[in-house]
């Protein structure tokens, strides 16, 4: 029996789905909703033919005003790439990827080009990172996605702005351009898996942002995560703070991360090296 | 015979390409290198079943440490949508659109439920605004992505930032829900064109970020755009400050757009209501 777009939303969400029962599931809306992170990479190195297909690719995504504010870093030196996984001793996959790229913002090009046209730049402020920073971002997701339509699993890394610093020496980033997330690629290793995701009740709104059921939609969330994922006890985070609770889920774990500061050193970097916020 | 894969290289970026000369332009790839911006729609609806299975495969996208701190808002009353199409008149295409799209940031989600599970949300700081921004701008492309894969044409209107009061006001958003960009989607009415983006010897760098040839790169490029769609001379941008440039592009015309103050609004927004960057 031919798969539909409906069983992919229902594997997406947990939840049955009212749409796409008369969609087969086939094609680049299949892929998108059937989106996989993949972590281990088998040995097999991705050819630079390849690479620039994907690269093209990404660099298709819109771009604010056509600012075309990103950067992408391939990194290929053994060297650098150990000095960046060294800073990441969490995600051995940086290490062991094929490739290894980092997506920056760039806000030193048009600054560059105002001066090149003598004319002024005159938007120093947080519009100059936020702008680069969307694109950034869209480049990031179109990678992904290219990088899946050839057979290519992707892992985007965005813990690398907790160490902006470190990581801006390595690269040895000019003032103005900014990782956003690094991305490791490689031919997939293992299936993944598909990561449940809130369901649209609470993340889709109708002309107004309404988020009063979110209490109970969010607890039903945690259930149906656990029941096809249940969290192992050992897996609870920092209960040297919080204890064990009975019924751990997506939101505790959620809650709980966020309860530990983290990333301050990517402001603090920004504003040292260029930015006004 | 065959399109390849290096043909579209080649309309992106109006270069020849050394890659993908044996690959077909076909399937997912071949649609990302063949991205278009549609502005123009046919009056065709988009059905609501169709809209739940672009949704629901833009909410696959990965997110910043599976926080999922994005929120899409669907407009779909006519007094808002007008009330929205009227803050940017430049856009016609904002009132015209079968559907209209706000995707925001929602930092308010995760303080909730920090509330909801008694744990302190320690990360009131830049990162907040920007994994947030980010999460928002990976659904946003992936929306994009999948609009096309049903067939429908997207336009995104990041400039609703610079009215972001306004927008705000209308959509009724609560402290910590920010409209990252709107996007409409309809039947396209005419092809559009792909936008030529800059070379990846100017956007990708090896191990090293280095634009020591940028300024003959974007000049360079400045001459194939031309090439491909000369700038009347009543477009270039504000003559009555610059005058009239007899060698105009790209760079010239994002220079001087770029001179002109823009979006300051939105971080006084961000930081009266809820954020500190």
């Amino acid at each position: 029996m031919t798969k539909m777009i409906a069983q992919l939303i229902e594997q997406r969400f947990g939840l049955p789905s009212a749409a796409g029962h008369d969609t087969p599931a086939e094609g680049e809306l299949a892929a998108i909703l059937s989106h996989r992170t993949h972590r281990r990479y088998t040995d097999t190195p991705v050819s630079e033919d390849l690479m620039q297909q994907v690269l093209a690719a990404g660099l298709s995504a819109p771009a604010k005003s056509d600012l075309q504010q990103v950067a992408i870093l391939c990194v290929e030196n053994a060297g650098i790439r150990q000095a960046i996984a060294e800073l990441l001793p969490s995600m051995p996959w940086v290490a062991q990827a094929a490739r290894f790229l980092v997506v920056c913002g760039d806000s030193r090009r048009i600054r560059r080009i105002c001066e090149l046209r003598d004319v002024p730049f005159a938007n120093d402020h947080l519009d100059a990172f936020l702008n680069a920073t969307t694109d950034a971002a869209l480049v990031l997701q179109n990678l992904i996605r290219a990088a899946s339509a050839v057979g290519l699993g992707t892992c985007p890394i965005s813990v690398i702005r907790n160490r902006v610093r470190s990581v801006a020496q390595v690269l040895e980033l000019p003032p103005g351009v900014f990782p956003v997330s690094g991305l490791c690629l490689g031919y997939p290793a293992e299936n993944g898996y598909v990561s449940m995701r809130l369901p649209p009740s609470v993340t889709v709104h109708v002309d107004r942002y309404d988020d009063s059921k979110a209490a109970d939609e969010i607890d039903a969330y945690d259930r149906r995560r656990e029941d096809r994922f249940r969290t192992p006890k050992d897996k609870q985070r920092n209960v040297a703070r919080f204890g064990y609770a009975d019924a751990y889920g997506w939101s505790e774990d959620k809650a709980r991360q966020v309860a530990e500061p983290e990333g301050q050193e990517f402001a603090d970097h920004l504003k040292e090296t260029w930015f006004k916020l």
